[in-house]
């Protein structure tokens, strides 16, 4: 048998008999001729039929035949003289019509019919997006010596943060679903001194919304030796760059398909400090965060006064983010943390913890139920500080879809436990 | 400030005036002189200074000094001159000393203290050889086409196995932990053709084993158009070549440290039949299943037959395997699909899978739990298969680690679930 060429490279073979596998991404029955488009993983490409066939769509067929070139035909190039050999029919016809540009179906029945609806070439794009900025991110990482990790899902306490977590029977004892690989990540710093990892969380986020899951992809990363936070900036600064660097590289046929366009990331992301952000978006000084309509505003003024799609907003209110921050020492009362916004949204919080065993001692009104995470600063913590970023949201932005859902193979939420 | 220099590049600075910061792993008084041995992600310097300093094994510190070339100290190099501070002073010492050369506690104190434990140079070798695995695998997978997927780890219902499952509570519904990716990944192959996900899997396992964890990470891969299971084992071959060779070249190190011998990967495992495999171990022809010791025995008889560590066996009953494991055509009460040992132990399992709908129709029972899973076998899929390979499991062949938990950050298992 001869070996199989990929639809994206038949316009290499032109005058050569050569073999193809795929779908029936579709079918067209002329007067004289069919036509069927073959959709593989790497693209589309016609084949000329002299007589009708029955191929529905969907039906897994391998075609044997010669390449010839056309004018009329995606890439340049068709097959002729076709042999068709059926290898896997479908039971039904799909939902929707995969063929067409876009899929036009309510989100509910794209998420309901995912391993179908996913098929479409608009669909999968989103997602080789999503696998090159995850390549991205590690290589980028990895470059600056990081170690990558993997860590436990399932918590003894259910004690990081005031968000809902999800309780498990565990050998008849009560677990936690982890909503962070924080504790870990940290304590990983007196390991490797810098880690990432990239892995599911849980929330058992009780509201329905455009932007949260019940499971969604952490792209999270820990750091010591810093001197305080923009030591932390600086390396993500060096991700995000990555990422868009490995989208543009290894994700082009999709960000052509999909027509979007990617951000410049600067050299050096600007910053504005929250006591600022907030003046500038003419907020009540008191805010203690950030509200949606703040974060749209803040952007579009980051891209109007340094041309960057990216900001960082600095310095939030130490009482308003998670008990290991750690403050300001110039301003006690603000904190060494940041969020990255970016295109309007929050895409990344981080920055640096506290590291003194003394000092969360302090903080912790029960240190009790932190005894395994606080062993590690029993034993000398150097300084340091991390960030986690949201994976599909990240992609959302990038492909610029209004709900978090479309950027997600198979969401988790509120509603929905399936497909 | 001058920029750090980490502790393996110090050799390299001879007569510089440089700056190395650390953990002290060892301080030892002579008479006239303290040496300080500090430790950093990339190995250990020495520090020579003058009078006897306050420094306990596990501070956090900052030495600059000038390097000067000596033959005693470990690299050919130290620091003399040297300017001490203290950076981070640890609250109480190490439950261990972790300067010594192996880590001397009994297993359950290490996973106690596993934050400090893992500090160990040995310890934090293994997972060195970990992450250059992982990222050989995905070299290796990448470059055959292969897209890296994300997929839920919370399911609505627990179908794929007899292996006990981990029940949620998810909002007032009843769900489960995952226990593989399985249905995702072979829904997946219907959209991008070859995929692979490295996440955690979950096992409610009930025995307290060496080779069993509540939570373990699975390297997992799936692909389509495959003539039957040995395209997979081919694929398999690839991978595991990639992360052999991926260990050799990024934790070289770590390799040396520990003294471990890497295998070499034969361009082609060799493989014998289940049948077969019984007769040459002596067994029972209607054993099901092999025992460990069949394994081991296997295992040798590999090496000594093939000169090779790994072995597929295939062939495997039909019935002691999966409901979507694929029969082989020409003896179906045998299946398409295999096991790889390595060293003695099963390292992973893989096969062809069933890709009509028809034939999954034939085998479930009741097919309605199935349903989201079916979907994606009614609109057309291509003759497909994969494997998953465990992590913890393959690096603790690489290292002999007796026990899996040895290469697991932070085990979690019947009775462990902190830290």
């Amino acid at each position: 048998m001869i070996s199989r060429v990929l639809a994206a490279d038949v316009p290499a073979h032109i005058g050569a008999r050569i073999r193809v596998t795929g779908w029936t991404h579709r079918r067209r029955e002329l007067k004289s001729v069919t036509f069927l488009v073959l959709r593989d993983r790497s693209g589309l490409v016609q084949v000329v039929l002299p007589q009708p066939v029955d191929v529905p769509e969907e039906t897994v067929v391998q075609v044997e035949g010669v390449v010839i070139a056309s004018d009329k035909a995606p890439g340049g190039a068709e097959i002729t003289e076709p042999v068709v050999t059926l290898l896997s029919e479908p039971a039904q016809p799909p939902p929707f019509d995969l063929y067409r540009p876009n899929l036009s179906a309510t989100l509910p029945t794209i998420l309901d019919n995912a391993p179908v609806a996913l098929r479409h070439p608009k669909m999968r794009a989103g997602f080789s997006i999503t696998a090159a900025s995850v390549a991205g991110y590690r290589a980028a990482l990895d470059e600056l010596g990081f170690t990558e990790v993997h860590t436990p899902k399932i918590v003894g306490t259910a004690t990081e943060s005031g968000a809902n977590v999800f309780g498990i029977d565990y050998f008849g004892r009560r677990a936690y679903l982890a909503q962070s690989p924080q504790f870990f990540k940290q304590s990983l710093v007196g390991v490797f001194e810098r880690v990432y990892e990239i892995g599911p969380v849980f929330r058992a986020e009780p509201h329905d919304t455009t932007r949260h899951l019940a499971q969604y992809t952490s792209l999270d990363a820990e750091l010591g030796f810093i001197s305080d936070h923009h030591d932390v900036m600086a390396v993500l600064r060096e991700a995000v760059a990555g990422m868009v660097s490995a989208v543009r590289t290894r994700a082009a046929e999709a960000v052509d398909l999909l027509g979007i366009r990617l951000p410049e990331v600067p050299p050096v992301i600007p910053e504005i400090h929250f006591a600022d952000a907030l003046a500038l978006v003419g907020a009540d000084p008191a805010e203690p965060d950030l509200a949606p309509a703040h974060e749209r505003a803040l952007s579009e003024w980051a891209v109007r006064e340094h041309g960057s799609e990216f900001l960082f907003v600095i310095g939030y209110p130490i009482r308003k983010r998670p008990f290991y921050t750690h403050p300001d020492p110039a301003r006690p009362a603000c904190s060494n943390s940041f969020d990255l916004l970016f295109r309007g949204v929050e895409l990344v919080t981080g920055g640096q913890r506290l590291h003194k065993y003394s000092d969360y001692l302090a903080v912790l009104a029960d240190p009790e139920p932190y005894r395994g995470y606080l062993d590690a600063y029993k034993h000398g913590m150097p300084p340091h500080g991390g960030f986690a970023l949201g994976l599909e949201r990240w992609t959302a932005r990038l492909v610029d879809a209004p709900n978090i859902r479309q950027t997600t193979l198979f969401p988790r939420d509120l509603n929905r436990l399936s497909p």
